[in-house]
Parts: C-alpha cells; sequence; structure tokens
C-alpha cells in the first residue's frame, strides 16, 4: 500500500468503542454505499447492542454525517501533503500536482471511490444535511485551488478554481463508471490548456 | 416544460402493469435512489401485489435494469434530437452543442440528476450487471462523440471523444454536488479550448 492510499484509507486504529463504530461504518459505506449498509449490519460487524449504538450516536444518519466529516479530515490533509510531496509550494505545480494525486489514488489496489460523491449521490436534495457535508469537501477544495490560482498569477482565479472542480469530479465519476484508471490523466490535460490560457503571456 | 425536460422525464404513458411498474419504479429511483426505495414502495404506489409483480419481473434488480434501459432509450434519443435540433449536421457545432443541451437540462425545473451516474455509484463494481448497463449509456456516447470529432476533421477522435465524456460527468456531478447550475457553461468553455487545440489549423 503506497502513501496516497494509505492516506485516503485512513489507516488509523480505532481507540474506543465510537471510533470502532466509526471506523466499521466508514468501510462498510465506502464499498457498498449509505443505504445498503442497515444499521444492523454496522453493529453485528462490531459486535455491539443496539444500545450501546445509542450512548454514541442519535441515529444512522448522525453515523453518516461523523464518517463523512472523519473521512473529510483525513482526506483534506492526505490529498494536502500528497501535492505538496509533489509540488513543495510552487502553486502551478501545485495546480497540476492535483490531477497526479487523483490519478496515483485511481490506480491504487485501495481504491473504492468518492465518498462524497456517493454521498451526494445518495442524498439528492442540496438541503438534505447529509449532502451539505458531503458537497462542503468539494466546496473547500475549490477555495484552496483558488488560493493557489492566485499565487500562481492566474487571471480570475476563482474561474479556474471551479474549472479545476469540475475536472476532478469528472476525473473521478468516468473512473467510477468506465472503470478505467486513465481518467486523472485525461483530466490533467485539459487541465494543463486551461492553466495556460489563464496565465499572463510571457 | 421545454423540450429538453419533457424528453428526458419520458413524458410517456404506461399502456399496461408492467409499464406501470417500470414508469413509477424510474420516477421513485430518480428521486429517491435505489437501494432507498423498497419494492413495497414501488408495488404501493402502483396498486399492485407482490404476485402481479413477479408476473411481469424476476426480482427488484430486474426492474432496476428494465428501469435503466428505458432510460437509456429515452434519453439518448432525447439528446440526439436535442443537439441536432440545435447544431444541424455540422459536426463541430455538435460537439459543443451537447454542452448546450446539457445546460438546458441543468436548468430545468424538472432537473433531477443523472439516472446513469446515481446507478454506478449505488452499485459499484464494474461486474454488477446493474453498473454495466448503467456504463453503457456513457459508452454510447463515448462512441458518438468520436464519430462526430471524426467527421469534423478532429486529429484523434478517440481522444477528443474520452475528454468530452469526462467532461460531461464532470458537469453533471458538479451540478448534483454544488447545485450550481451553470456547471455545463463551466465545461463547455473547457470544450472550446480542447476542440479547438485538436482541429487542425486554417
Amino acid at each position: 500500500m503506497n502513501d496516497v492510499a494509505r492516506l485516503f484509507g485512513g489507516g488509523a486504529t480505532p481507540r474506543d468503542t465510537r471510533e470502532r463504530l466509526l471506523f466499521t461504518a466508514l468501510e462498510l459505506f465506502k464499498t457498498h454505499g449509505f443505504h445498503a449498509v442497515g444499521l444492523d449490519r454496522v453493529l453485528g460487524e462490531v459486535g455491539v447492542t443496539k444500545t450501546t449504538f445509542y450512548n454514541h450516536f442519535e441515529s444512522k444518519d448522525e453515523l453518516v454525517l461523523e464518517a463523512l466529516r472523519l473521512q473529510d479530515a483525513w482526506e483534506s490533509d492526505a490529498f494536502r501533503r500528497a501535492v505538496q510531496a509533489r509540488a513543495a509550494y510552487d502553486p502551478k505545480a501545485m495546480l497540476l500536482a492535483a490531477f497526479d494525486v487523483l490519478d496515483e489514488w485511481f490506480t491504487s489496489t485501495e481504491y473504492r471511490g468518492c465518498l462524497f460523491i456517493l454521498a451526494c449521490a445518495e442524498f439528492p436534495s442540496p438541503d438534505d444535511p447529509i449532502h451539505r457535508v458531503a458537497a462542503r469537501f468539494h466546496g473547500f477544495a475549490e477555495e484552496e485551488f483558488a488560493r493557489m490560482a492566485a499565487a500562481a498569477g492566474v487571471d480570475d482565479p476563482a474561474a479556474l478554481a471551479r474549472e479545476w472542480v469540475l475536472l476532478m469530479q469528472g476525473a473521478t465519476t468516468n473512473r467510477m463508471v468506465g472503470g478505467d484508471d486513465g481518467a486523472a490523466r485525461v483530466a490533467r490535460g485539459l487541465a494543463e490548456q486551461a492553466l495556460a490560457r489563464r496565465l499572463p503571456r510571457g
């Protein structure tokens, strides 16, 4: 398992019953989806009763929300580290390195799709708290790309950031639908053109 | 309801019990997802017994497969007509018009996301028959874009088609996650650059 795979997967060890519930649920949701995994299945795998569960979480929805927040914390941190490791602090290189990190993730044997896209698909109403928490991950990424773009001297950083998120979402969905692990490289090619066009000449 | 919305939504009237089951299931799946809608709910809405259901379908999985095939037939036809209506048979214009059709779909009040991406997300294994049928829709689109690109005189039609599908998937996922209906226009901007780069000069 390489660094990217380990970081995306977490690789952490649960410290208590709450974390055991959370880590187990996260694994099950990533593999099967949110609706397909009933609470009984989570409790069965962890080996606790419903009473114990309700000492830690109010509902399955709260478990889903906390699982998404945990994945967000792991993945944001992992992504940031991986991008910086590839591109130091050169903002132009960092913008493109984001696609290389995505590529490494897609080609990893640990790859099991994007939990946030899955959550938004399964909880389609934008007003659903689960949809909102999942969408926030992409919102934060957009803000970070806008900061990189501004540092790189791009004309319209917000527009580039919007393109970046769309290209990453396209790559991730392309990987999911077609199962072809070259999706991030296709997106990188489009990103290179967009970056070149938005940088001042000379 | 405009043409695009009507065509994507089907707008057809069921002719028999099998179609009533299929049309009702399709509506429920689009609104709530595949796993979130139990068979009992479909039967309840249509007002038939389990016995009646099993006279028409072997299982819920078969209902899902048939619903996807129906949506594929409607949507492929609708998309093709809408693109041709905007761009006659000029292949370059057709390639870009695909994003305008997407834009019209996204901004329609009838918009409820892409059923094929939802199916691939909820049935993540590429070997699952449901995933396979859903992914095929995007595969056919890619073949069609490659034909348009070849007719337009693009250098590498297969590469452009790959980019097109990724951009459309990116736009659709962006629309779903962020709820922002400008996603297709962002993707069109990236597509215009990609097309210009792949066309021979002069």
